[in-house]
C-alpha cells in the first residue's frame, strides 16, 4: 500500500464518514496528521468519532450556545482550540508537561491517556463536580481502607494454599485489575519504554502503561487527575445518548452487590423505558420530561439536566450524582447518610474502625452528612418524582423506602451479632483479632452474603420501585433471611461439635 | 408564575403535545379544568396521556368500530361519555359514591384510584374476564391462605431475633407492600384526610390512603373491586403495544420462582423478538401471526386476539388468561391442574390444608379443572402452536412438557420425604405440629428452593421451550438434584451429630 | 371453507407477503403446490419465509455476486434448482433417499428434518467449516464420554430415590432431550409412522421421529449428518441478521457454566451494542467495522467476514468459530489449548480419562493444539481488536486473560486437592472408584460449581473485558473463593464428626 493510496483512502473515508462537507468542518492540521495514518490502522477509533459530536461542532460554535440548551461550561477556550473540531489532536496533544506518558510521536508530544483534567479544557463544571462524586475517589477508597483490602484479598486471594506444587503461576496485581479495579479503576504508571516495529512508519517508541487499559470511574491518571469521563461517555464518540441510557450504568452496577440495573428493568420505569425507548430522543439538552422521554434511566434521576413542558428547570446537571441521594443505600455494612466527603477513607467509626457504621449499626455521625442536608437531598429527588407522580404517590414510596432501610439494618444486626458470637466462641478467626481475615472463611461469606448482596439488593428494589421478586426471591427478603437462617444453624451445629470450652 | 402565563402554557403544552387540532379532538370542560393546573404541576402524567389512544379517541368513535378491529367491548356508553376523549375527568370522576377515597376538588367529586369497575365502563367483557383471572384473587389467595401466611412470615419476619436492643425500628406492614404485595397487590384503606398547601391552589384537602402506591394485580381497591388495569397497561397511555410486550410481565415474572420472562428471553421465541422486534407492529387489532410479529411474546399465547393471515380467528382475547392453560406450572409445592375458580383459599387437599396438592403429591381433585376441561385448554393453546409449526413438532414439545411435570413433580416428592423425615426426627420443627412455621428453618429453606425455583423453573423452560440453560445449570436441573443432595446430606449429618432418641 | 376459496386465500397471501411482484419471483410448481396448503395451515411458517432473502433470490443470482459480498459459496448449482427462489420445495425434497424420514406426501418424496448436508447445495464451504467446528460434535462429545455421562446422570436421574412408590412416572429419555440435548442437539430417529387425520387433505402418513423437535448445534440428522443450521440462523428466514445479533448466541450460551452472553451485555462492547444497535446494518455482506457496526458482537469475532473502511478484509467468515481461539475456557475441569479435533471422545489425559486436562491440571498435550497453532489464533483475533484500540491495550488485555487463565486453573487445583482428599478419606465415593459417580453427592457440587461456574466465569469476564461484577461478585471470584472455603469447611466438619480410621 503506497502512502498516495494511503492518503487517497484517508480522504475518501473522511469524505464518506463525515456528514458536513470539508469546509464546514475545520479540522486542524494536527488531527488531518494523525488521521491519514489511523484512519488506516484504526478505522473503528476513526469512524466512532466521525459520528460524534466533536467531530462535527467547534468549541467556538458550542460556546455560542445559550442558555439552558449550551454543553460546554467553559466561558474561554484557548484560541488554537477555539475554532477547530475536537479531534485527535485537540485532546491528545494537551498540557503535554502534565502527563508523564507524554512522548515525541511524528514530530508531536503525544499522550495516550486523556484525563478528566484535559476534558476540563471545555468541561470544567462537569470535572468539578465529578471529583466531588465519591466515585472519583473509587480507587483510594478500596486501596486506602483496611478493612476493604481485607475483603479484596478474601476475594482475589488464594484460599486454603495446596501444600503440592502448582503448574500454575499468575500475579495477583493482574487478577486486581481485571476484578475490583475494573470499575474501582486502576492507577496507571510509566514503567518505561518500548519499540515496536509499525505497519505504517516503521520503527518507533512508546511508554509503557502499568495498569492500562482501563476506563474504571477513580482512576488514578498520569497527571494524577482521577477518574475517567470514557468510564460512561465511551470513546470516541463521547455521546450522551450512551451516558443517558442505563447500559452503560450496568458495566459496574449489576450486582448483586449493587444491582440497580437489574432492579430498573424489572421496574415499571424499566418496562416503560424497555417498551417505549425507540421513540425517545436521548440527546436533547436541556432533557424534557413528557417530550423527550416519558420513564426516567439512571441518569435523569441522578446526572441530567431536566426541564419541564414549560423549559422550567426540575433538576440541575450534576456530575457529583449524589446530591438528590440523602441515603448511601450500599451498606457497608448497614445502609447509612451519604458521606460528607467523596475521600471515604478518612471516616473512623466509635471502634475506630475505617467503616461509615459500626459492627451494632450506629453511623460515624461527624462523617456523614446531617439530617438538613438529607432533607435537601430528598426534596431535589421528590421533586423530579412530582413531575409524573402526585404527593401522596411520591410520600407512601418514601415512607416504605425508608422504613426498607430500617428493616435491612435492622436484620443486618442479627447476621452481625450471630456472626460475633462465632468469633466470640472461636469458631472462625475475626475481630477483635485484627491480624484475622473477618471475610475469608466460609462461615463469614454467610455474613458477608446478608449484607452486601441481599440487604442491598432489598433496598436497590424498594429505592427504585422495582419491588416484586428483587424484593423477595431474586436476592431479596427471602435469601436475607435464609442467610441468618444458615449462620444459626451453623453455629448451633458447631456448638454442638465443638463445643466452646 | 401568575394564572394568565399558567393557562397560555397549558394551551400551549396541549397544543404541542396533541397531533390533533382542537377541533378535532373533544376534550371535555372537567378534563380541560383539569389540565389547567396538572399539565404545570404533572407534565409527565399528561403528556404520557395526551400519547394514549384515550386522548385522541371518544368512546362513539371507538364503537363505531365493527368486527374483530373494535377494541371497546361496551355496546352503550352513557351520553355524557361517548362524545368525548376519554381524559382525566372521565375516568376520576366515575361513579363518585362508589370509591372511599372520593372528595371535593375544584368543584369536582374526584377519586384517585381508577379501578377495574371504573374501566368496565367502555371495557366490560375485559373486566369480566379479569374477574376469572386468578391474578384479580392475588390479594386475597395470599393473605387468606394460612400456609402461605406462613410462608410470608418466614421471609418478612424477623429471623432470630436479637436479644440486645436493635437501634433499627420497621413497620412489617410497609414492608409487606414492598414484597409480596407489590405484586399480588395491597388493600386500600381510606385512613382519614389531610390538608396540604399546594402550589398553584393553596391549602387543600385530599384522603389519606392506606396501601398507596400500589398496581398489584390483585390490589383490593376503594370500591371493593380486585385488581389494576395498569398493572399492565400503564397510566397514563394504557398502551396495548406496552401490554404486549414481555417487559411489562417481567416486572412480576422475573424469578427465581416463577422465571418466565428469563425463560423466554432465552428461548428461540425471545430470541426472535429481541432480533426482530423493530418491525413488528404492537399496535394492530386483531394481531395478524406472521404480518405483525413472527415469534410469540407472553400475550400472544396468553392473552391477545389471534388471526391468520385469512383474518380467521386463531385465538380470542382473554383477560382471564388461563383458558389455554391445562397446567398450573407454579407449584405450590407440586404442579397440578388449574384450580376451577380464581379464589384458592376455598381449596382443601386430603389433609384439610389449603393447598391444590397434599405433601405426597395427590391433587385436590375436586377443586381443579378435570382431564375435559384440561384438554379443551390444550387444544386451545396448541391451535396457536401450529401455525408456525407442525403437528409432530407440536406433540412431540407437548409430550416433554407433561413428562417434565411427571419429572419435577417426583423430584420435589423426594426432596419432601427428605423433610418430613426431618422433622419426624425432630431436627426441625414442622408438619404435624401445625404451630411450627415450616419455613423457616435453614434445612426447610433447601427443601422450599427444589421447588419453588428449581422444579418451577425446570416447568417454565419446558413450557417455554427455552430449555438450554434453565433446564439444566441455570436454576434448572443441576440445582434440584443439588437441593436434594443438601438435604439429604444435612439429614445424615444431623442423625450422626445429634441421634434421634 | 372450498379449494376454490383457498387458492384464492394462497394467491392473496403471496400477492401481500411478498414485496416483489410474481413475475420477478421465480417460485417452483413444487413449492408453489406447497403453498397452496401450508400457506393455510402453517401460515406462520410461510410468511417468515417471505421475509427471508431465499424467497427473493434465486441461486442463480446468488452466484452471480462476485467477491466479498457473495453470499452462496457454491459454484455450481443444479439447473433444476438454480433459477427458482428458495423455497420449500427446494429443501424438503432435497437429496430424498438420503433421508430417512423420507415419505410420500401429495405425489413428491419429502423430508421434513432438513440438515446441513442439504444446505450444503449452495452453501458447501460454510457446512465444511461447521464440520469442523466442535459444536458439531456436541451430541457424540456429551454421550460418548463415560465422565460427562456420570455428570449427565447427576443432573437428570433422581438422586436418593423414595423408597415408597411415587405417583409420578416419567421417561428419563425426555427429560434428557429437554435439558443437555436441547443444546447439544438429539440424535434423531424414524421408529414408525402413523396416520393423521389432516384439515385440508384428510387421512395422510407421517414418519414419527424420536428426538423430534430439535434444533441443537449437534443434532444427529436422519441424513446421518451433525448439526443444525437452524439453531443460529432460525427458520424460515434464515437471517444473517439474526445469528449476528448476540441474542442467538444467548439461547445456549447464558450460563452460569457459559455465561457468555451475560458477561458481553455487561462489557463495554455490550453497552455500545445496546445502545446504538438500531442504527447498525446487520445485514451488509462483508460486514464493515465502523460502518455498519462500532462494537463487535459474537459474530463479528468469531464468525463474521469483517472488512475495514478500505475493504480490506480483516477476518474471513468461519463456521468454525474456533480459528480465533486458542484457549477453550470453559474449563474441563481447567481451561485448557483447544482440541485439535472437534470429535473430543479420542482424549485421553495421563490417567487414561477422556479429559483434555488431568485432575492434577495437566494438558493431554498430544490432543490439543501446539503452542504454534495457539499464537496462529491469537493474532487473527487480535488483528479484529486492533481496528479499534492500539497494540498497548490489545496486550494488555491479552496478558490478563492469560493471567486470569492461570489464576482460575490454580484455584481450581485447590478446589480439586481438597475434593480428592474427600474421597481419600472415604467422606463421599468417588475417584479412583470408578464405579462411583464423582458428580452427584452434596460435596461433589460445591467442587462442580467452583469451576464450571465460577472458574468459567471469571474467565469469560476476562476473555470478554466485561470484567467488574461477572469477575467477582457476579459468579466470579468471590464465589470461586467461597465454593473453596466451603469445601474446606465440610472436610474439617466431617473430619471431626467423622474421623477417617
Amino acid at each position: 500500500m503506497t502512502i498516495k493510496y494511503l492518503c487517497l483512502s484517508v480522504a475518501l473515508i473522511i469524505c464518506v464518514l463525515t456528514p458536513c462537507s470539508a469546509e464546514e468542518v475545520p479540522i486542524s492540521d494536527a488531527t488531518s496528521e494523525c488521521l491519514e495514518c489511523h484512519a488506516i490502522i484504526h478505522p473503528g477509533i476513526v469512524s466512532d468519532w466521525q459520528k460524534s459530536r466533536h467531530a462535527r461542532i467547534t468549541p467556538k460554535q458550542a460556546m455560542a450556545v445559550e442558555g439552558l440548551a449550551r454543553k460546554v461550561s467553559s466561558q474561554a477556550v484557548a484560541e488554537s482550540l477555539s475554532g477547530v473540531v475536537v479531534g485527535c489532536a485537540e485532546c491528545h496533544l494537551l498540557r503535554p508537561d502534565a502527563h508523564a506518558d507524554s512522548y515525541e510521536h511524528n514530530g508531536y508530544t503525544v499522550h495516550n491517556v486523556v484525563s478528566p483534567d484535559d476534558c476540563a479544557t471545555c468541561h470544567p463544571t462537569e470535572a468539578e463536580q465529578y471529583s466531588r462524586n465519591i466515585m472519583s475517589h473509587a480507587y483510594g477508597n478500596l486501596v486506602n481502607n483496611a478493612v476493604y483490602q481485607q475483603q479484596q484479598e478474601a476475594i482475589l486471594g488464594m484460599a486454603h494454599e495446596p501444600g503440592g506444587k502448582s503448574p500454575f503461576k499468575y500475579q495477583p496485581d493482574l487478577s486486581g485489575a481485571e476484578a475490583c479495579l475494573y470499575c474501582h479503576g486502576t492507577k496507571l504508571n510509566v514503567s518505561g519504554t518500548e519499540v515496536r516495529d509499525t505497519e505504517l512508519a516503521g520503527e518507533l517508541e512508546f511508554p509503557v502503561i502499568e495498569g492500562w487499559p482501563n476506563q474504571g470511574v477513580g482512576r488514578i491518571n498520569l497527571d494524577g487527575s482521577r477518574g475517567s469521563c470514557s468510564a460512561c461517555h465511551t470513546r470516541h464518540q463521547f455521546s450522551i445518548e450512551m451516558a443517558r441510557k442505563p447500559h452503560t450504568c450496568k458495566e459496574c452496577h449489576i450486582g448483586p452487590d449493587v444491582p440497580a440495573f437489574k432492579v430498573y428493568t424489572a421496574s415499571k420505569h424499566g418496562n416503560i423505558f424497555s417498551t417505549h425507548q425507540a421513540g425517545w430522543q436521548f440527546s436533547s439538552v436541556p432533557w424534557t420530561i413528557g417530550k423527550d422521554f416519558t420513564a426516567p434511566t439512571c441518569g435523569a434521576c441522578h446526572v441530567s439536566l431536566l426541564v419541564n413542558a414549560d423549559g422550567d428547570v426540575v433538576a440541575r446537571r450534576s456530575h457529583q450524582m449524589n446530591n438528590r441521594l440523602p441515603w448511601r443505600i450500599f451498606g457497608l455494612i448497614y445502609a447509612h447518610p451519604h458521606p460528607l466527603k467523596p475521600d471515604t477513607t478518612v471516616i473512623r467509626n466509635k471502634d475506630g474502625q475505617p467503616l461509615p457504621t459500626d459492627f451494632e449499626g450506629g453511623y460515624a455521625t461527624e462523617f456523614l452528612i446531617d439530617r438538613a442536608e438529607m432533607d435537601k437531598r430528598r426534596n431535589a429527588m421528590q421533586a423530579i418524582c412530582l413531575n409524573c407522580h402526585g404527593t401522596s404517590w411520591v410520600e407512601g414510596h418514601w415512607e416504605r423506602f425508608e422504613n426498607t432501610i430500617q428493616e435491612t439494618n435492622a436484620k443486618t444486626l442479627v447476621a452481625t451479632r450471630i456472626m460475633t458470637e462465632v468469633w466470640r466462641k472461636g469458631h472462625a478467626a475475626g475481630p477483635p483479632n485484627a491480624a484475622a481475615n473477618p471475610f475469608d472463611e466460609a462461615v463469614e461469606k454467610l455474613w458477608m452474603d446478608s449484607w452486601l448482596f441481599y440487604a442491598n439488593t432489598t433496598r436497590f428494589a424498594s429505592a427504585m420501585a422495582g419491588g416484586g421478586d428483587y424484593g423477595v426471591y431474586a436476592d431479596g427478603r427471602y435469601h436475607l433471611n435464609r442467610r441468618i437462617a444458615e449462620l444459626y444453624d451453623w453455629l448451633q451445629l458447631r456448638n454442638t461439635v465443638n463445643p466452646p470450652q
